[in-house]
């Protein structure tokens, strides 16, 4: 722990982001190439992801199951656009013990295949569906640069796959995914993440369309942040999933699949953490609120465990930091190690009926009553914390977000500043392949609801028919 | 869900096996030869093992993490003895993309390399120590014969690795975590499991010691559930774990890890369940309660939300069958699927102010009054449930454990029946060797605290050293 090692963020925000990674000590890097380890407090972070999904997955009616993490290449090979979208950063086992295989088997990139082939022997009958399932797993695709968390050749994710009888329910099903991971990030991740459709050249492999939900981080460059693809019949007829429908006849499945990951804890630091180390909202906090006794004195101990006593009651997560540092050192800990609230207790501040609480978010220092209902305090604080982080990151959103008309409206944008750029597209990919000449600058997602701000394609100048969302991304 | 095609047990018990975990759609076949489809029904119990287990380690100050599923091949081969005991069993990744790798990697089949090497870099003080970490992953072993849960390709499994300043810490790390396995097997699974030492030719590659946790199954077949090792500094010097310690020297750590699988799951089956299906305690069954309404008149389901609501209230997993399937169907389904307690809500009881419950493990009805205490009542009876299936476990293990002299008495119990033997033995491996030779008849463990049956080795009759407990395993 050495926040002094943080590189400052306006100076360079690619080692800053490294720097915060290694101070919180989220995660670093292995003795495999492009493979990072999850350190404790960047797993605890994954693991309050996964139970908030995960429950709100249930509640939608989803169960885990478990596929194998091998797909033996011919199954792989039955979908083609899938192969071809995945071939290239695919890892492949040859041997098992000293042995060839007969068949290569690759190490899942994602599970289409799997789920599909498990669904084309179990359905026979409408009455089997919708199934609902979802694992939480690992994946591997060799990418070629890796940074933690963001993109590493191994992560953690989960991904939901579902068929369902008709058409309508499965685009509902799409949507709601959609939306359930728009409501975790603005609800839970106080990120105000923009969702839309995807290109035919952005989509998923294989996918009739994919939605998107897209995290502007704190440098202006966009970061998708979870999927969700209607298949309609694609992958059921190549992998034959049929089932007998009320009138008795054979039809293939429409089919969904979802997906988040870990790189979601790349996204929450990009967005709100500062030069002094990680910033977490509360609500995705694993450990909310650290009680520093200042001084061993009897009193000092008493009300620091009383307070503990009371939150954890609460449901408030809490600690008590009674490591033989000094304060000032557990006071920097915290900090870098981003606990939303830390509470002070000392025996001259006690002696005036005081304590100090100071926020993570904005380092403020606040003195109160040290005989307070510090669970009502604390619980107001939390909320507080909670909606000014999301109204920041909206505010900073809304900052680098732009309109452009032209090309060059694009290019000057861009040599000033990266963000979100509104723009009207015509829907010819040739424009879209011109735009990205501009420093990578990519479709981040087709917006439904928007107002059109031109009439003209902002590339060709042709009539346009797409509001679209542009930027550079990770 | 068929249960008339359930193999009796006592016809064959392999078959019946299979049957049961179909019948209850536990997990399947699939497509990737030894690789299983966990199934929800099944998965729901790894997640209920998951979470129970898990609540314990952190309670015990242990943290999750992450490491990479990849070991190259220069880091795995460090260990010595570890390498010679999995080569035979690892899968290897020699390309990713259509790019040969420079170094193979390894789908990890156990992750002492990655943690060793992980800890070699991040410890320096013994302030750095106790490091008490674990993680819940898949690992590969390439198995030639397989059987779900029992014995697959890939399996789920929790890895715990910790290192230590001293000798004594980690050997009581090494305990602790057997007597966690212990506890779970006796108060969660009811499963009247006996720890012990492996012997030197029965511990895992690389330990100092290995303590097991060994069940009987109904067949009285020996399942190893559960290892403890205790590696003192072996992995230390292999991979350079060194700290300063209170005289600022540098010492090797102390290390250990303990792990248990989703074999854990076949174990249940095999213990506790019967011709009609699964038959699960009710501490570890994913859904404890069943109600079912016959008929659809407005009082029968008013009382069956009633009893759901207030039995949700006090944390008794419970749901109603409100399918459009007839009763006798559901009945049936609740059976094969191992739910607990059956609560039969009907139309006419409900006139005599009666409703019928039906435990799943003795299948016996029991007519009750309509306007009981509902919680009390069945608070009590899984209770019931929960200790007599350990009884009725305990009771068969007692029944299939007998003493052997010579080894003309382990032939005459095996040429009978299977189960836990006695037997002291002299310490040489020889003896061990020729025991095998009796139908596989292993070492389970050495018995640490149980008393001498006889004086003399029961395999070469010279002076006898340990009492140890030996059986056919799966």
């Amino acid at each position: 722990m050495n926040n002094k090692a943080i590189t400052p963020r306006d100076q360079d925000f690619a080692k800053w982001y490294t720097d915060v990674v290694r101070a919180a000590q989220l995660a670093d890097y292995s003795s495999v190439k492009g493979c990072m380890v999850i350190e404790p407090n960047g797993y605890a972070i994954w693991e309050k992801m996964q139970s908030i999904l995960d429950k709100k997955f249930k509640e939608l009616g989803h169960t885990n199951v478990c596929m194998p993490v091998l797909i033996p290449e011919t199954l792989l090979k039955k979908e083609g656009e899938l192969v071809e979208g995945f071939a290239p950063e695919v890892a492949w086992i040859t041997h098992g013990g000293s042995k060839l295989l007969e068949e290569r088997l690759c190490f899942r990139p994602t599970s289409e295949t799997m789920f599909s082939d498990y669904y084309s022997t179990h359905i026979r009958s409408y009455k089997d569906l919708p199934k609902l399932y979802n694992q939480w797993c690992n994946v591997i695709r060799w990418e070629k640069e890796t940074r933690p968390f963001l993109r590493s050749r191994e992560f953690l994710w989960q991904e939901g796959h579902t068929i369902h009888a008709t058409q309508d329910e499965a685009e509902k099903e799409t949507k709601q995914m959609m939306d359930v991971y728009k409501w975790f990030h603005h609800e839970v991740l106080a990120i105000p993440s923009i969702t839309g459709l995807k290109t035919e050249k952005e989509k998923f492999a294989g996918a009739e369309y994919t939605l998107t939900n897209e995290a502007l981080m704190y440098n202006g460059v966009a970061l998708q942040s979870g999927t969700s693809h209607y298949f309609g019949q694609k992958f059921a007829k190549a992998y034959d999933i049929k089932f007998a429908n009320v009138d008795n006849k054979l039809e293939y499945v429409y089919q969904t699949s979802w997906g988040t990951t870990t790189r979601m804890i790349g996204g929450l630091i990009m967005v709100h953490s500062d030069d002094f180390g990680l910033v977490l909202p509360p609500k995705i906090a694993p450990k909310q609120v650290v009680i520093i006794p200042i001084g061993d004195d009897e009193k000092v101990l008493k009300l620091c465990n009383k307070f503990k006593e009371q939150l954890s009651k609460a449901d408030i997560t809490c600690y008590i930091d009674n490591s033989d540092k000094s304060p000032g050192f557990k006071f920097a800990e915290a900090e870098v190690n981003g606990i939303p609230v830390r509470i002070e207790v000392g025996l001259r501040d006690l002696e005036n009926n005081t304590i100090t609480v100071v926020r993570r978010d904005t380092r403020e220092k606040l003195t109160t009553q040290s005989n307070m209902d510090i669970v009502a305090y604390v619980s107001v604080l939390l909320d507080t914390i909670q909606r000014e982080m999301y109204e920041r990151a909206k505010q900073r959103r809304d900052e680098l977000t732009f309109e452009a008309h032209d090309l060059k409206d694009i290019e000057d944008i861009l040599n000033n500043q990266a963000g979100f750029i509104h723009g009207m597209w015509c829907g010819d990919q040739a424009c879209e392949t011109k735009i990205k000449e501009i420093k990578g600058c990519k479709s981040r997602c087709i917006l439904e609801d928007e107002n059109n701000i031109d009439d003209k394609c902002v590339c060709c100048g042709r009539q346009a028919k797409y509001h679209v969302l542009w930027g550079i991304q990770y």
